[in-house]
């Protein structure tokens, strides 16, 4: 065998955790997974794999970051047609249209998988990086009741996980296009994505380059009044007619978001900000949008976000296909979870129970208690191989194991408080 | 908007599933996973994507089978130098070679992800498939307790997912080595890997092979004498040593088989099989060695194996670190399992409770209904929509919804049955 020795490491971007991390990875993912179930969104995954044509059916904006895929030694050409995902949206519309006959809609579909971009790593930024998607998709026609819907689940499960202190920011694109396109403004899409960009440029910088796209001072005026519209409840909506401009577009937006908010108010609690100048970079979205902020911490970026849809696949099938959904940042929550200790990490090993093996002879003792416990439910690891107990109290120590079985007189320690009791393993049960 | 229709569709060998095959598969997950973690076993995730370098250390087997990666618009060299794994153990290696300061040992890991094989796919074999390993690795010494350990947890979650009917193929490397080594033949691997082949090619092939390799008649016969000893008791150990070769390894392996097999069936009711045949393929098993086998069936290739190796990662740390663990197939065996009828889809959704909307305005009862369903852990859709009620029937009908709940008078429906009762959203709990 070959004595050469390669530094053991993993490419930077690609985030790999120790079992302690993993463990509250697992525990975020399970709590997500309950509350999209508990509404009845159902899982599906798609393959890491997608073909080149398919990927590059959306946007150019993420090619350059895209991973493509050849094999070692190449004998088929097809192989070098295919690449990572950058999202889940696109194997997502993929996978409705190419499965459109088999799926009962209104689907509702929620999805866990890491995506792949090829770009520089920082915090809350990876180049594989796991997110969760949900969405609602119909056919012709999708009730606006799930744009409240959806913004309810999604905050449901960012606060079971642990992020209690959250807001729901809100808007619907129809309102500020309206109110673009009422202004008499003929780059609607331009400017949308200028005032977009209020918050990180500013109110100077919104305007110039609104005048670069021809608006005159008026127009300008007008959409700086409206994008700086932010309320906590229903009155956005006199004060964007307070503004005085007039369309229908715009009226339909007002009255869609004002139904909206108040089915998502008496759905979820997490509370909401109906805010303007929210757009989402997105070209697809089409009516409500939303984003998910952190409150009270100096991480600025959002955890997530999303919106409404007229149509998911308009590459792909024939079929008018729209919905609404969104996105929750997995890699990104733990990541800024973590520092900002919104969560901690625990033990090493899911075990609850060891049972060691003071009398080094007998084994049955200790395999007996350990079925009794796991017939319970009670995750127990047996210390097969025995030994100095010094050295298995060690081992479930430096795994935070929380309770020691001796397998002689059902001696039982619990390792936090160093209290022994004698218990009966089949009526015993942990302290959780 | 483009006006271009492309074909939605996946490559070849990389499955997907519907939402009925995936509630299956995650079902089966969730099971496997609970087994292993009422062990202690805990969960790790690797990357997709390793470094070429890593991926190469160990065999060349694999090596024309790779998928590499690199950016559709590379600016850096790094990335030309990544691909995806091929299978868990060379990542599972690096893994603890890398983190070995950070983990506790003995280390009892399992991990349950895709791998990645440029081959011809045919029926359980695929492009991209699931695979669940499970290993415990010590710093320089493992207690043999962990060889009977393995086994016993891997068939216990074989049974749990509806492999009922399985048989453990067990053997261990050194009986077979010694006693070759023991008959004077020079090339001890080469014949080893010849008498793993006696199931597929037979006696003839392997005395024709045997030749090549220039055993002599005596060597041969003595060869398929002890391939084909295969007892579903300790007695093996009697017949090898009748068969009256002595060397120090063979019969170290015959010790070390016998309490293996003692313990073993003292962890677990799944019957085994001694199989002398039993080697595998891969170098590096050094001691016992384990396939699963279905019963029964015409499908004959094994569901999962392992075995016992010395040195877990010897090309990417000093450190010795010998292991015990095996592998579970789980795109192969939710390929097989369907099609042989071991398991079988059902609903299109987790969705226990359709709430339908029969009073077309007021939604408050219909939400309070499922708030009050879904904090006793029943997952519960609303029909936020509402409209005609037998499209909100004919709904709950295709995804095979169980239980529809009318939002007038409490009344609840069985749609299996067909039976109508009034229920108490407060008490009342589905029939599972």
């Amino acid at each position: 065998m070959s004595e050469k020795i390669i530094k053991p490491s993993v490419i930077t971007g690609f985030p790999e955790y120790l079992p302690e991390e993993r463990i509250l990875e697992q525990q975020m993912m399970d709590t997500i997974r309950a509350v999209f179930e508990s509404h009845g969104f159902c899982s599906i995954e798609t393959p890491v794999v997608e073909k080149l044509e398919v990927l590059l059916s959306k946007s150019a904006d993420t090619n350059k970051e895209m991973y493509v895929l050849g094999r070692l030694q190449a004998e088929e050409k097809e192989e070098a047609k295919m690449g990572l995902r950058y999202d889940l949206t696109v194997p997502f519309a993929r996978y409705v249209a190419q499965h459109e006959n088999d799926l009962v809609f209104p689907f509702k579909r929620y999805q866990m998988q890491p995506c792949w971009r090829g770009e520089r790593p920082k915090l809350g930024r990876y180049r594989q990086f796991t997110q969760c998607d949900v969405d609602v998709i119909a056919r012709e026609k999708l009730a606006p009741e799930y744009d409240a819907l959806i913004p309810a689940v999604v905050c449901e499960a960012w606060q079971k996980i642990g992020f209690k202190n959250i807001v729901l920011q809100i808007s619907n694109r129809k309102i500020l296009a309206g109110f673009v396109e009422g202004l008499g403004v003929e780059k609607v899409g331009e400017t949308l994505r200028v005032l977009d960009k209020l918050k990180k440029i500013g109110e100077d910088g919104v305007r110039e380059m609104l005048s670069e796209l021809k608006l005159n001072e008026k127009q300008i005026a007008a959409c700086l009044k409206i994008a700086k519209i932010n309320t906590p409840d229903l009155s956005f909506a006199d004060k964007v007619r307070n503004l005085g401009v007039q369309n229908d577009m715009l009226e339909l937006g007002l009255n869609e978001l004002t139904e909206c908010v108040k089915l998502y108010a008496s759905l979820c609690k997490v509370p909401y900000r109906v805010d303007m100048s929210l757009v989402r970079g997105f070209d697809y979205y089409t009516g409500t949008t939303y984003e998910v902020q952190l409150v009270g911490t100096d991480f600025a970026d959002s955890i997530g976000g999303g919106g409404r849809y007229d149509n998911l696949a308009s590459t792909m099938t024939k079929s008018r296909l729209p919905g609404v959904g969104m996105s929750m940042g997995i890699s990104r929550a733990l990541g800024v979870g973590l520092k900002l200790g919104l969560m901690r990490t625990g033990a090493k090993s899911p075990t609850e129970v060891l049972v060691v093996n003071v009398e080094d002879t007998d084994k049955s003792k200790m395999l007996t208690v350990a079925e009794k416990l796991r017939a319970r439910g009670i995750k127990t690891e047996v210390y097969l191989e025995g030994g100095k107990l010094v050295k298995q109290l060690k081992y479930a120590n430096d795994k935070k194991i929380p309770y020691v079985w001796f397998d002689i007189d059902n001696m039982l320690k619990n390792m936090e408080t160093g209290e022994q009791t004698v218990a009966d393993p089949d009526t015993w049960a942990p302290n959780k």
